[in-house]
């Protein structure tokens, strides 16, 4: 039976202008890692990859990955609303790292002081002219308003960006195909063991995941990262580099999918 | 004569938190095409070049390349520093979209306009614990307040990014190395042709530059890359990809280091 499975990897940006964005240090590495270990397992005939990512992020080459490029939170989900609503998906594997928030407006600290509300869309195209050539200023003079479209000025003292939260993507991915396998990652940093392995598998059991990964940014470092590979029944496998961690991923993925089989005959 | 050059490419990561950056569109595509043409450059012997950018540009691999991985504004000042001030570099192409702000702090819209000034030293690592696998939250209880170090807390509802402007890093190059050549780079968003040019011009003669790119955001487009390469008279040459740019950026390096070679003699 061929198998066809998503992907998510590398970080999330979120646009502020047409230059700048948030974005975040996840070097995607993890989810190439995954889509590897997926084309090389010979058992399991993968007819397609689709592998979200944005675009800085590397991605795999091969006839049989789609790479599909998304910008920030909202791109992610129109992609992975768009797939899991047309196409019979087997897994999807969720590694990316999804920024937390978005950007609500951008102002600046003495405007937030006296109660007012720059923005909107009455906002013109103020982009300043300074002296650096840090992309796209728009050349005009600086009226010190915040662009909605083109780029912010370069000269405002006072420049403040207020965030908003975004939507959890992973809570998406088993209400739009109920019968898909999903694979979470949780990513902290600086915890103790026991409560790694309990934040992940409270992902698991809140988001319906079949695995989660769970892994703390103090034990990744080039080659070595040790992550726990948690089960629905609290068990986990410790794993201590990319390529075992992705191993194991596709192993389990695919023993959950001869089974499902099994009980489809 | 063998010539050491610095090549600055790519945007710049300003860092929010321990997984969290600003940053920006730049691709860095230009900085490697430069770098490609200096090396192909029969005529010229490159005994290096300095390749500055950050940790997720792409760098051209060369035995002649040392590239030199920066973070932030700051770390390319200090960077820069350390190179013109202990070696001898005959230019600098100046081509990375430097970011014009960096955090100042991160805090939330309660607290700016209670006026209060949360963070500072005094601030504890207090991240969140949310279900998304956003990296690195510490997996602590929230506290609501923001942290230092480690990653800020993925369940703030009015998170607030406060910047303050970087210095101006152009500005500094003739000023640690008098007689480097300087190639600056300027880079607008929808302005009229004279405006691009005069612009440019400006920065030029503002910061001591034999020459600068000046382009508008909007006549680049993946091969096509328009480009007006001025002179200190004001002179420009019109250029149309990102390969005819970067060979006369480097026939003109070569053109003055030879009329500089001459005058010593």
């Amino acid at each position: 039976m061929v198998r066809n499975i998503i992907i998510t990897a590398g970080g999330t940006s979120e646009r502020i202008d047409d230059v700048r964005m948030i974005s975040n240090f996840s070097s995607g590495r993890l989810g190439l890692a995954v889509a590897r270990a997926f084309l090389e397992a010979g058992a399991m005939k993968i007819e397609k990859i689709y592998y979200l990512c944005d675009r800085n992020t590397n991605a795999p080459t091969d006839d049989r990955v789609e790479v599909i490029r998304v910008m920030g939170v909202q791109g992610l989900l129109e992609a992975l609303e768009q797939l899991l609503t047309t196409k019979k998906i087997d897994a999807v594997i969720h590694a990316m790292a999804v920024s937390d928030y978005t950007v609500k407006e951008v102002t600046t600290l003495s405007a937030i002081r006296s109660g007012g509300e720059p923005g909107g869309d009455s906002r013109e195209n103020s982009g300043g002219d300074s002296g650096e050539n840090s992309g796209g200023d728009s050349g005009k003079p600086s009226s010190g308003e915040i662009p909605a479209e083109g780029k912010i000025s370069s000269e405002i003292d006072d420049l403040v960006i207020v965030l908003k939260r975004t939507p959890k993507v992973i809570g998406e991915i088993k209400k739009l195909q109920e019968d898909t396998i999903l694979v979470g990652f949780k990513l902290l940093t600086g915890v103790k063991q026991e409560v790694l392995i309990e934040t992940g598998h409270k992902l698991l059991q809140k988001n319906r995941c079949s695995m989660v990964l769970a892994n703390d940014l103090t034990e990744i470092t080039g080659e070595k990262h040790v992550g726990y590979l948690i089960a629905p029944d609290g068990t986990y496998e410790k794993l201590s580099t990319k390529k075992q961690i992705a191993e194991a991923i596709v192993r389990k993925t695919r023993a959950l999918l001869a089974e499902m089989e099994g009980m489809v005959r």
